[in-house]
């Protein structure tokens, strides 16, 4: 019989553009932060999982080497996209094992390094090598939903516009700034259908969330938040033989997820979806059954996943409007889950919300052949 | 009460230059190995943890996806030295939680990716922009030992002599050539008091393992190693303030390992340590309780560490002889150990070997305020 695993603390810092800090110290403040939030002496945890894609080797133990938070044991998780997602399941496996009572994880990356621009992908992945680029490779997702389904250029928009409604309430957010359909629709054009606003920005950013067998919880806070599941699931290889408009890890993973939650998507109130370009939203949609396949299109439309809607889909901005610095994203998604869950989002409160889910995708530009899709199914 | 762990496989290719190869190309020759070496159909997998420092981006799915072993939940983990025994103990703990009953673990290294030289180290850590590098580290720790004990430069280099003579018997050591001392004296000064001979060299490099329940070990082979210990520890922030030649998070990390174990140093009959350098060796065997304080110089002279002696020690021919392609050596290391255990070293067979010790160690520049520090006791 497995334990029960609470989340007791989470934190974070304004995803954005820091080029003039170093790693470490984009991750420490997201740390101090969560700690404070859980009410925990920090002499309390026992193990930590550190969630990078690109930070470099050791990544967990300098951020935690700031905070004088040293010799616990500390693991470095890399699953691109789902780095801090990964670790926050390592985090969660390990208190299930009975290995520790109290764990952290934090999720850190620094793109300004970069100089900017699109994701650096490994060389070794022939796509990558014959020219294609994650902006790309979406286009072409998006290109062949409107052709099967007729979506179109403005029901595609609209999910830029939702989502940087949604981060114009999110302090935390790299992109405050609301836009109208027709700013979506006349930037820059990126990889037709996509235009600029229909891309996640390039930022740096840190989230970190303190974990605990349930049986403990409330020690540290009366609203733990219970993790009804955790799951990990890897691409399958097919690629080219397969409908590239099903993103079919995240079908698989997230039929696993509501097994192990026992819930279906009719039970969720929120959800934060790993929204990269503004077709992957779409598309996830139909993957978790928030809606049938093809209709994509008209439920954004009908208003259904913004506040009011049937579910709020990433109240937080999401990756198009609270940025994508790539190995804090997952972290940051239970981070916005949490604080939904107990009631603290602030202007962008989800209304009585009570079970929240968290989807974080990718690895390899196909997405398919390599790649990795961690879910997380919170409640209060 | 926690599951027992076994180990049914284990493979590697033989460490070396391989600069024409992909990363991948290293690793799924050694993860195939690992499953015939089990006697497993590959759809039993359930799971796969991958060990690499510097293999970028999802290098466990580009692995197993050359070997279309996909779709299993795949985990990459970061350490330096000690990724892939880091990863090891996420396996382990992956199937005392109940979570799998069967798990792939890999570590995979490409160093010559990086045009040679000394490993590539973090600039955020202020001791690397001041010009630490791995060998004027280690070099320190030998001249304060060499100072306090009266270790002579010839006992320091029979280090060296040893692992080479202990490589020269083994098919998958980078050098296997065996080295007089006084070839080892008067090769190329690196930073004093090492020479060339006493630093490990670079190199790419993959190992994997497959673990499964213990309950289960036998539905695979009739001689399953178990794991009585797995435990990793971090460096505490002290820099400065203590003592260069006793590596305290070593001493720590044995003390937990042979409690966890019930074993005592005494108990042991093989261990693979971190001897990236000459002097690493002989610290270790203090750290470990092979010897007192002060008396590695005579205990290595004393042939006490090589075969015949009390316990051998790096029978591989250890990171200065096998080679250390920084991701893979913890999983090689294993790869050693149960060979040794179960009868199949060849002429490097420690006679009757029944308990045995891996102990990957690195991270940060000075290894002790960053740092993981990962060991493994295995018995048959």
């Amino acid at each position: 019989m497995m334990r029960g695993v609470s989340v007791i603390g989470v934190g974070m810092i304004p995803f954005g553009k820091y080029p003039e800090r170093k790693l470490a110290d984009l991750g420490w403040p997201a740390v101090k932060a969560a700690i404070a939030d859980a009410g925990l002496e920090p002499r309390r945890l026992e193990g930590a999982y550190c969630g990078t894609a690109l930070g470099g080797m050791m990544s967990g133990q300098r951020v935690l080497g700031r905070l004088g938070l040293t010799g616990l044991p500390i693991t470095n998780v890399e699953n691109a996209c789902s780095s801090s997602s990964s670790a926050f399941r390592q985090g969660v496996m390990a208190i299930e094992a009975g290995q520790y009572d109290v764990v952290l994880v934090i999720g850190v990356e620094k793109l300004t390094k970069f100089g900017g621009g699109t994701l650096p992908l490994e060389e070794e992945d022939w796509e990558v090598r014959l020219g294609l680029s994650m902006p790309a490779l979406y286009a072409m997702r998006a290109q062949r939903y409107m052709h099967d389904f007729g979506l179109t250029r403005e029901q595609l928009a609209l999910v830029s516009v939702k989502n940087r409604k949604h981060g114009a309430m999110n302090p935390d957010a790299q992109m405050r700034k609301p836009v109208t359909l027709g700013e979506v629709l006349d930037s820059r054009p990126i990889a037709d259908p996509f235009t600029l606003l229909q891309c996640c920005p390039t930022g740096d950013g840190a989230a970190a969330i303190v974990l605990c067998a349930t049986a403990i919880a409330r020690e540290f806070r009366s609203d733990p938040i219970h993790v009804l599941a955790s799951d990990l699931t890897s691409g399958k290889f097919m690629t080219g033989f397969r409908d590239m408009t099903i993103p079919e890890i995240t079908v698989r993973g997230a039929k696993k997820a509501y097994e192990h939650a026992g819930v279906g998507p009719e039970d969720l109130d929120v959800a934060e979806v790993h929204d990269a370009f503004s077709i992957a939203e779409l598309l996830y949609y139909e993957a978790f059954g928030l809606c049938g396949r093809g209709e994509a299109g008209a439920f954004i439309e009908s208003g259904a996943t913004t506040f009011g809607g049937k579910i709020v889909v990433n109240p937080s901005g999401g990756l198009l409007a609270k940025g994508h610095p790539v190995g804090a994203t997952g972290a940051a998604q239970v981070v916005e889950i949490v604080r939904q869950l107990r009631g603290e989002a602030g202007e962008r409160q989800v209304d009585g919300a009570r079970l929240g889910l968290t989807h974080a995708t990718g690895g390899g530009i196909s997405g398919f052949d390599h790649g990795a899709c961690a879910i997380h199914i919170l409640a209060r």
